[in-house]
């Protein structure tokens, strides 16, 4: 398995470092984190996002936890508390009850120990943010033989939106993560940036990581996204997913959708990497996803200035549906599902 | 014809008052004008945009040169210097041009009379402006007659782009004014409005000139687009243009096309309303109508605040082209185009 990537979450044997998303890209500020309560607050207040992201930050949570009841006698009981505590954290999130559970059945295990398990965990901790690094790699090369079969020699530009890159993953990213592993082998000369309004994770993170491995990006307001798929040399539009439908329809960052119908429009292909994890296939269709709505007052404001009149309305959705009609590949760490279906969803996730 | 509707141009005989449209929605103030300077600089520093309403204001600009200049012998030449000194305050808008032609006639004409023709310019800047109003009532009607026969009795919604009302016209407006006599006659119940990046027009004047009427609105991402299309009564995308060439390509603010794109893939109607002035027949199709792109800057910063990394490449094209395809009707003062062709603008237009 290889090991973990760059990653904005660092084990430090005592101590968990986690870079500070809120404050990218102007400052890059490390927090130093020495206990479970830290970690629980870190994630509730947006140090860190992204569901792989979260999820990995939770198990060192639990890490952080169980080294401080060393010693103590009634050290089992403190470290469930701790756990109830992260999971309470965000409310959203699947990766995060997901890893604390692997946590806690290695913490169980030693239930009648003198000490807590720390090895094990810190072991645990560690093995999740591995596996997430690796799925995140076998996405790309899956993805970039795809696109190699599909899109032929010439190099060529993609777009992008929101951020899927290192920072909401264990390390390289998913949707992000191919895009850079693409740049860095030649296939892909330019990277289309959407900026994605209203929480500019585009034009914040995405940015930030393209630019720091010198990958060659524009930074685009959404609405210029059909004229660059008319005049660039866009082959993909490569996207994440927070959850996808049994039929194959694609909960993902708003704006999705509508960057999907131009895509097909210009005959640019649409793909969507995402783990096995983000496949909920209790949910028959995207219909059913409930897709979460925010306060308006987030797009009446920029920063502090409230740019819109008073006593208007606003509607502020955060996840949109793209058809499975309008996706061409669904990426996952176990293989493409191209055209996806019910069947051929069922057998790639199932079997 | 009929007077002028509400208007962000006020003539107070003696001097111009403006609305400050760069202080909107937070502050409205008035500018009080009293020469041709002022109203050069106005229009210069945005305290008025749109090509229409940046015409009629520098007609009034005339007006107010030939007031200053009374009781002086070389009252021409000083009249023509501010002609001038007003045409250089913008680069673009064709109307600015024109209007400021239309009063340097009636200038001319009293060019040997001792006294500047200061009643006649009046009533000629008074006629650009009230031309204007009737022009986009007109289109009004034609446009609700083409809804009704075109979308039955029911009550739907619409959505529009950008600022293209009473604030970018001589009053009413064009796609906003159609709107606005849409929902005062009960045909449509609500107005999606697309905030507009990077500038906002949307969340800043659209929804505050449809606010101040009482007309039910939300305000939304343009990433919200293709959502509100899927779910929403939509029937029409209701918008302006900046230019038409003479196939029916229309270029308009940023996003346009990308909207009509996701317009045509739920059924919603694409409805563009210009005045004939907008109208470009030396250019064959849009492909030839050049596309201004403003600094990148624009997009990295919100007010004084950057949020994207430094040394990073931006894309920010303020228009792009929406192909005639996509088009379903152009209503101008003179009639409705439907799915415009080379032939029938061309019979439209010239006839």
């Amino acid at each position: 398995m290889s090991k973990t990537s760059w990653s904005a979450i660092c084990w430090r044997n005592v101590s968990l470092s986690l870079l500070d998303q809120r404050r990218l890209p102007a400052e890059e500020v490390w927090l130093e984190l020495t206990s479970a309560q830290d970690v629980a607050d870190a994630i509730r207040d947006m140090v860190v996002r992204g569901a792989p992201a979260i999820g990995i930050t939770a198990a060192y949570g639990v890490v952080l936890g169980a080294i401080n009841q060393k010693g103590q006698q009634k050290w089992y009981g403190m470290v469930v508390r701790d756990i109830e505590q992260l999971a309470a954290s965000r409310p959203t999130a699947v990766n995060l009850f997901w890893a604390l559970e692997r946590m806690k059945t290695v913490l169980d295990n030693a239930r009648d120990e003198a000490s807590p398990p720390v090895a094990a965990l810190i072991e645990e901790a560690r093995l999740i943010h591995e596996e997430d690094c690796a799925n995140n790699q076998r996405m790309s090369a899956l993805a970039l033989s795809t696109m190699q079969h599909m899109s032929g020699e010439d190099p060529f530009s993609v777009m992008t939106h929101c951020n899927t890159g290192a920072l909401a993953t264990g390390g390289h990213g998913t949707a992000l993560g191919i895009i850079k592993a693409g740049a860095s082998c030649g296939m892909i000369e330019h990277v289309h940036v959407n900026e994605t309004r209203p929480w500019m994770q585009g034009a914040r993170l995405t940015s930030w990581e393209l630019s720091r491995e010198n990958i060659p990006l524009s930074l685009n307001v959404e609405s210029a996204a059909a004229l660059i798929m008319s005049k660039g040399n866009v082959k993909w539009l490569i996207v994440g997913a927070d959850r996808i439908a049994a039929n194959g329809d694609v909960a993902n960052k708003i704006g999705t959708y509508t960057l999907a119908i131009a895509a097909r429009y210009h005959g640019v292909k649409v793909m969507v990497a995402a783990p096995l994890s983000s496949f909920d296939l209790t949910i028959q269709s995207g219909g059913d996803i409930p897709v979460e709505e925010r306060a308006g007052e987030e797009i009446m404001y920029q920063g502090n200035t409230r740019i819109a009149p008073e006593n208007i309305n606003a509607f502020n959705p955060v996840f949109d549906i793209t058809p499975a009609a309008l996706i061409d590949v669904i990426v996952t760490e176990k293989g493409v599902i191209a055209q996806p279906t019910q069947d051929n969803i069922k057998n790639h996730v199932r079997v």
